[in-house]
C-alpha cells in the first residue's frame, strides 16, 4: 500500500471550511466555535446547511454528504474542520468522494464519529487525517494554549513533528507505523464493513467516553477476536472516561485495556492526551509514528502536512 | 450446510442445568429463579461456581467455560439454563467445546449477552438453541403463564409448532430460513469475528434494551454495510426498549428500523413478545421458521426439539 500522501499546511490567513456531517448543531456553540477559529487567524466559511436538522442529525444524509464533498472540492477551502460528532457520519461513507479527495488533498479534522470519516480518509483517499478537535465542541469551549499551538503547529507543517507522553506503558518495545484508529466505538462499529481501517503493521489509537467498562471490554474482545489486535504494530490509548466519570469504572476500564493486550507481541501505551476529556492533542491518522514502550512516548519524527 | 440438529426434548422430571457464563449473579435472584424452574416439575442442578465473583463477571473465563462444557458433557443434564445475561460470554467462545457439544446436542436457553452461545450453537455445534427465558432473571420475577406454556410447549416437543404475531410489516413478503441474530448489540459485537453468525438465507431476529436510538442506528448501519441485511432471508424485530423508556427514543427507533430496513427486498416484521421488557417468548435459533408479513407472523409448523 502506499504511504497515504500529505495535504497542504494551512496557515493563517487560510480559509477553514466547517461541516456538519453527523450530529445537529447549536447555533450558539457553532458561533462560539467559528468565533474562536477566527481568532487563530483563519478565516472561516460555514456550510449553507450547517444548522439543517433531520431527526438528531444535521440535515439529510445527502445534504450531508453532499456539502462535504463540495468543501473538498473547494479551491477557496484549504481545510474542513467537523463541527461536532454525536452521530451520522457512519451513514454517509458511502456517499464519500474518495477518489475526487485523492486528486486533491486537504486537511480534514474531527474526532468523536468523525472517527468514520478520519480512517476512510486514510485508507480509501490515502490522505493523511488529522484526530483533533471540533469547532461547534473543543473551540466553542476553548482550545488549552497546549492544545491549540500543537494544533497549528501539525497543521502549519512544523518540520520537526512531535512527542506525546503517556500515562504507563502496559507492554514493552518499540515499533513504527501509520497511526489509524480514534474513537473504540465507531472503530468497532467498522468491523466486518468495507469501511475497517486496515490494521496490519499499523500504530492503533483508541479513546472513547461515555461508556460502560463491559463494553469497552467487549470492543476490546471483538477487535481481538477480529484479529485486529494480533496484525496491529503497536497500541496507544488515550484518554477513556468512563460513563458518568465513575471511578470504579475507571479503574476497570484500565485493567480491561491490560487485561486484553496482556499476550500482545507488541508494545502498548496507555494515557496520552489525546480524545474526550482530555487536552485533545491533534493526531495526524495515515503518518507514521513511533511508539516507545521504554520512554512511554508517541514520536513523529516529520511534518505531516506539505 | 447441514440443518441444526434438533436437541433432545425436556419434560417434567428431567435434570436442567443452571450455569453462569456472563456477569456475576445474586444469590437471591438466583434462588428465586431456580424455585420457579423447580415449580415447573424440573430438577435443577446448579453449576458448582454459579456464584463465584471475578471482576464483574461470574468467575473467571476458565471457570465460566468449564462449567458451560461440564453441564453439555453431564449425561444427567438434560438442558442448560443460562442464570443472566449481563457480560462475559463473549469472551468464553473459543473456550466452548463444539465438538463435543455436536457429538451429544442438548437444550441450551438464554438470551441477551447469551446470544454469543445461541449463536455459536448453531453454526459451531449444529444444534437448535434457544433465545429465551433466563433463571436470575426472567424466572426471578415470574414468567407469564403465556411466556411458560410457551416455553414448555417448545422444549417438551409440541409437533405443531408456534405463531407469533408482530405489530407491523415493515416491507411485505413472505420467507423461510433459520432463525439467528438476538440481542442486536451482542449480534454486532460478533462483525468481524469468527463468531458473526452466517446471515444468508436466513430469518434475522433483532432485539435490545437500554440503547439509544442513534446506536440502535449505528448497529443497523454497520449491519447493512457489512452486507449481512442484503443477505438474510427476511428480519423480524422482537423488543427495543430504549434508554430509560424514552417515549421520543422509541418512536426513533421504530422511525430507523423502518429506514433500515425500506430499500431491502426482503419481508420485515416489528415487534414480536420476544427479548428485553417483552413477555419474552422463547424463538429456536436454527430451526426453520417462515415470516409471513402480510398475516404479521412468525411461523413455526415443526417440532423443535427431538
Amino acid at each position: 500500500m502506499a504511504k497515504p500522501r500529505k495535504p497542504p499546511a494551512l496557515r493563517p490567513g487560510d480559509v477553514v471550511g466547517v461541516v456538519a456531517p453527523s450530529a445537529a448543531l447549536e447555533r450558539g456553540y457553532l458561533e462560539a466555535g467559528v468565533g474562536a477559529l477566527a481568532a487563530l487567524g483563519y478565516r472561516v466559511k460555514v456550510s449553507a446547511h450547517a444548522l439543517d436538522r433531520a431527526g438528531i442529525m444535521a440535515g439529510t444524509d445527502a445534504v450531508r454528504a453532499a456539502e462535504l464533498n463540495a468543501f473538498f472540492a473547494d479551491p477557496e477551502v484549504r481545510a474542513i474542520f467537523a463541527a461536532r460528532g454525536g452521530y451520522g457520519a457512519g451513514r454517509i461513507l458511502p456517499q464519500i468522494d474518495y477518489a475526487a479527495i485523492a486528486r486533491r488533498p486537504k486537511i480534514f479534522v474531527g474526532f468523536s464519529d468523525a472517527t468514520f470519516v478520519l480512517n476512510a480518509l486514510v485508507d480509501r483517499a490515502g490522505v493523511i487525517a488529522f484526530h483533533g478537535p471540533m469547532v461547534a465542541m473543543d473551540f466553542a469551549r476553548g482550545l488549552t494554549p497546549r492544545s491549540s499551538a500543537h494544533l497549528q503547529r501539525l497543521l502549519g507543517g512544523a518540520p520537526d513533528g512531535f512527542e506525546l507522553e503517556a500515562e504507563a506503558a502496559l507492554r514493552p518495545g518499540t515499533a513504527a507505523g501509520e497511526l489509524i484508529g480514534g474513537c473504540l466505538s465507531v472503530v468497532v462499529a467498522t468491523l466486518g464493513t468495507p469501511y475497517a481501517p486496515r490494521f496490519d503493521g499499523r500504530i492503533l489509537f483508541l479513546e472513547d467516553t461515555g461508556e460502560k467498562a463491559y463494553r469497552i471490554d467487549r470492543m476490546l474482545v471483538q477487535l481481538r477476536q477480529s484479529g485486529a489486535l494480533g496484525r496491529v504494530a503497536g497500541i496507544v490509548f488515550g484518554a477513556i472516561r468512563p460513563l458518568g466519570g465513575d471511578e470504579l469504572e475507571r479503574i476497570r476500564i484500565a485493567e480491561f485495556a491490560a487485561e486484553q493486550t496482556r499476550d500482545l507481541g507488541c508494545p502498548v501505551l496507555f494515557g496520552i492526551e489525546a480524545g474526550h476529556g482530555s487536552e485533545n492533542l491533534t493526531l495526524p491518522f495515515g503518518a507514521t509514528v513511533r511508539l516507545e514502550a521504554g520512554a512511554r512516548r508517541l514520536v513523529c519524527e516529520d511534518a505531516v502536512v506539505s
